[in-house]
C-alpha cells in the first residue's frame, strides 16, 4: 500500500540524528529515501547502543530507507553521488557539501532542486544537541530541587525536534516547488530551533521580563499542579491537576481534606503557589496504597496520572513496542505501515546505480563501490 | 513579503503547547492561521509564566495568528466556527470536536479537508507530555548519576516533537490534496510520538536485546566521550568528542597525557569505557582555568564544547534572542519574516465574521461573540 507521500523521492547525506530521523520520518510516510554514504559507513554507523556488534542507533534511525556507499571523497564518486541526487530532486543533509554535491552545483543539474541543509549554528559555527541545550537555560532548571550543577536532557531533544522540523520543511519546499515550479535551499540550525522553541514556551519573554530567574523546581510542573509521588510497592508515579475538571477529579479520587488549604485550588496559579501542602497530603496517601490501588481509584475518577516505566518495563509489559506503527502520523489508510527494517550498509547501490545507467562492474573494478 | 506556505489556511483548535506549537510554526511560515477559541479564551489564556497578569506562555504560542473567539458551546456559535473551519478548508486541534465542528460534519460542508487531530494516546485515553515521559522510561537515566528518583524533563520535549510534526502531516496531507483533491483526517498522538522517537533512537530495541539495563549516567553522553566540567569562575561547560577529529582536537588544545590511558581513545567505544580517566585528566585542566581561558583554547584547536547559561544570561548576552526570525526554518527569501506578537484574544472575530458574509452586530446581541 502506497504511502501519503507516494511519488517524493530524496538523497539523505547525513549522520547522528536530526537528518536521519527527517529521512526516516519521511520514508514512513511512504517516500523513497536513499540514504547515501561513504563506503565502509559513515562517521555514526558504529553508534552505541551496539548488540552483537550491529549498531541499535544506526539501525533504528535508518529504518525504511535504501542505502547507496560509494567513494564519496574521489571527484568521480561524489558526481555519481550528485547524479543520484539530482535524479531524486531533493536533498536532506546534515553535513557540510562541496563539490559536485554543494546546492549551487546541484541546482545546475537540477533546477528546481529541494536541498535541505541542517547545521548547528546559523553562523556555520560547529554546535550539537548538547552544546545548544547547554546554551539555553534548560540544564539549570531540570534535576532535584536544591541539585546546583546543570542537568543534560539524556533524550537530545533539539535533534527530535529539529528533525522534525526539517520534514516541514522540506514538504513546504515542495509545496512550493508544486505550486510555482521553483526549487529552493532551505536552511535549518540546532540552535535557532531551541531559540524559537524556548520563545513559543515564553521562557525568554519570562527572562526579559520577570526579575526573579526561574527557578529548579524538581518534577514540579511549573504554573500548575504536578509531581512525582512514590506507591506502596515502591512504582512512581507522575499525578497532575492542569484543569479545574482534573483538580476535581483528584479531590473526588482521594477524597482528601484539600479544602483545609485555605485558597482556591481551581485555580492553577493557587494550585502552584500551595503545591507543597498539596504534596503533604497526596504524598501519605499514595504512599499507603500499591501501583493498582492508586490506579484502580485514580481510573474510576479520570485523574490524569501515569505510571513511571524503565524501558525494560515499557518492554515488558508491551513486547512489541518496538514494532508499532512506522510513523506516529495516521492517515487513515487502511492498513498503517509497521516500521520497516534498516537496510544493509549499501545494500541498494547496484540497483540504484543500474537504475541510472552507470556501469556497475566498472565502477566496482575502479573502486568507486565495494 | 509573503511566507513560503502563503495561500495555506487553516483553523487552530487547541489549548496547551502541541497543536499551539503547530499552528505558530505554520503561521511563521506564511499561513493564515485562525486560532478559535470559546468567548473569554480556552483552558490556556492564563498559564504560567505570567507577567503583569499577561499569560507570556500564551503569547509565545499564539504569535503570528489570527484570533477569532464564539461561543462554541452554543449550536450557532459552533455552527459559525464549522464555517470558518469550511471556508479554510484545514483544521488543526489538540481538543476533542463534537458536533458541527466533528470531521464527518465538516467533511460534509467541505469535501477536500484536511483535519489534523492530536490526542494524548492513539486509543483516546487522556496523555500529557509529563505522563507520556514518565511511561516511556526516560525519566530514570536522565539526571545525577546514583540519583535514585525519577527525573522530569522540564522542557515538554514530545509537546515540541509532536507540535512540528504535525506540522509536517498537514503539508503531507496538503500535498496529497493538491494531487488528488482528497483530503484526510490526520491522527497523531503523543504517546505513539514517544515511542516512534525511542524506537528510532534504539532506545526500544536495546531493552529488547540487550540484558544490561540502560543506566543513569549523568551528563555523560551515552556511547562516547562529552560531559559537563565546571571552570575556575564557577562557569560550567560542556566538552564533546565525538569524532576522531574532535578527539584529536581536544588532546591538542589541552595537551593533556591522554596517551597514559591504555586504549584506542579515537574509538567512541574507547572514550566511553575511559571516560572517567579522561574525566579525571580533563577536570583539574578545567577547573584552574576561566572560562574566558578554556573558550580561547578550544576555539583556538576547534574544539567541540559550549557554555552552560542560564536563561537570564541568553538575555543578557543577547538581549534581542526572543525576537529573532519568526520559525528556524530559513527559505532563502530576501528577508526572513522575525517573529509576530500573538493577537488580542478575539481581535480577529469581526473582521473574519464579516468576511463570511456574517451579520457581526447580530451576533454580537446574541451573545454568540463578545
Amino acid at each position: 500500500m502506497e504511502g501519503i507521500l507516494a511519488g517524493l523521492r530524496l538523497v539523505e547525506l547525513s549522520a547522528f540524528v536530526a537528518a536521519p530521523l527527517g529521512g526516516a520520518t519521511l520514508a514512513a510516510l511512504g517516500a523513497d529515501v536513499i540514504r547515501l554514504d561513504p563506503l565502509g559507513g559513515g562517521i555514526d554507523i558504529g553508534r552505541w547502543p551496539l548488540h552483537n556488534g550491529r549498531s541499535l542507533y544506526w539501525e533504528g534511525l535508518n529504518r525504511g530507507k535504501r542505502s547507496v556507499t560509494l567513494d564519496l571523497r574521489s571527484e568521480r564518486g561524489a558526481g555519481i553521488a550528485a547524479r543520484i541526487a539530482g535524479d531524486a530532486g531533493t536533498v536532506l543533509t546534515n553535513l557540510p557539501q562541496r563539490g559536485p554535491l554543494a546546492y549551487e552545483r546541484l541546482r545546475e543539474r537540477r533546477p528546481d532542486l529541494v536541498m535541505l541543509s541542517i547545521g548547528g549554528r546559523a553562523d556555520g559555527a560547529a554546535a550539537v544537541d548538547y552544546t545548544v541545550n547547554a546554551g539555553l537555560g534548560f540544564p539549570w532548571i531540570t534535576g532535584p530541587e536544591g541539585y546546583d550543577r546543570p542537568v543534560n536532557h539524556v533524550l537530545p531533544a533539539w535533534d527530535v525536534a529539529t528533525g522534525f522540523l526539517s520534514v516541514a520543511g522540506i514538504l513546504a519546499a515542495d509545496r512550493h516547488r508544486l505550486l510555482t515550479g521553483e526549487g529552493r535551499l532551505v536552511r535549518l540550525s540546532l540552535a535557532e530551533v531551541a531559540v524559537v522553541v524556548a520563545g513559543h514556551l515564553g521562557l525568554l519573554a519570562e527572562a526579559e521580563l520577570v526579575q526573579q530567574p526561574r527557578g529548579r523546581f524538581g518534577n514540579h510542573v511549573y504554573g500548575t499542579f504536578g509531581r512525582d509521588f512514590e506507591t506502596a510497592d515502591r512504582r512512581f508515579l507522575m499525578v497532575l491537576a492542569l484543569t479545574p475538571r482534573q483538580w476535581r477529579s483528584l479531590a473526588e479520587a482521594t477524597e482528601l481534606p484539600f479544602e483545609q488549604i485555605l485558597a482556591d485550588l481551581s485555580d492553577e496559579g493557587d494550585r502552584w503557589r500551595h503545591r507543597r501542602e498539596i504534596c503533604d497530603l497526596l504524598a501519605p496517601w499514595v504512599a499507603e496504597r500499591s501501583l493498582a490501588g492508586v490506579a484502580a481509584a485514580f481510573e474510576r475518577h479520570q485523574v490524569l496520572w501515569g505510571p513511571y516505566r524503565t524501558f525494560k518495563e515499557v518492554l515488558a509489559e508491551k513486547p512489541q513496542a518496538g514494532r508499532g506503527p512506522a510513523s506516529a502520523l495516521d492517515f487513515g489508510e487502511a492498513g498503517r505501515a509497521l516500521a520497516e527494517p534498516a537496510p544493509g550498509l549499501g545494500a541498494d547501490t547496484e540497483a540504484v546505480l543500474a537504475g541510472l545507467g552507470e556501469d556497475v562492474e566498472e565502477l566496482r573494478a575502479a573502486g568507486i563501490i565495494g
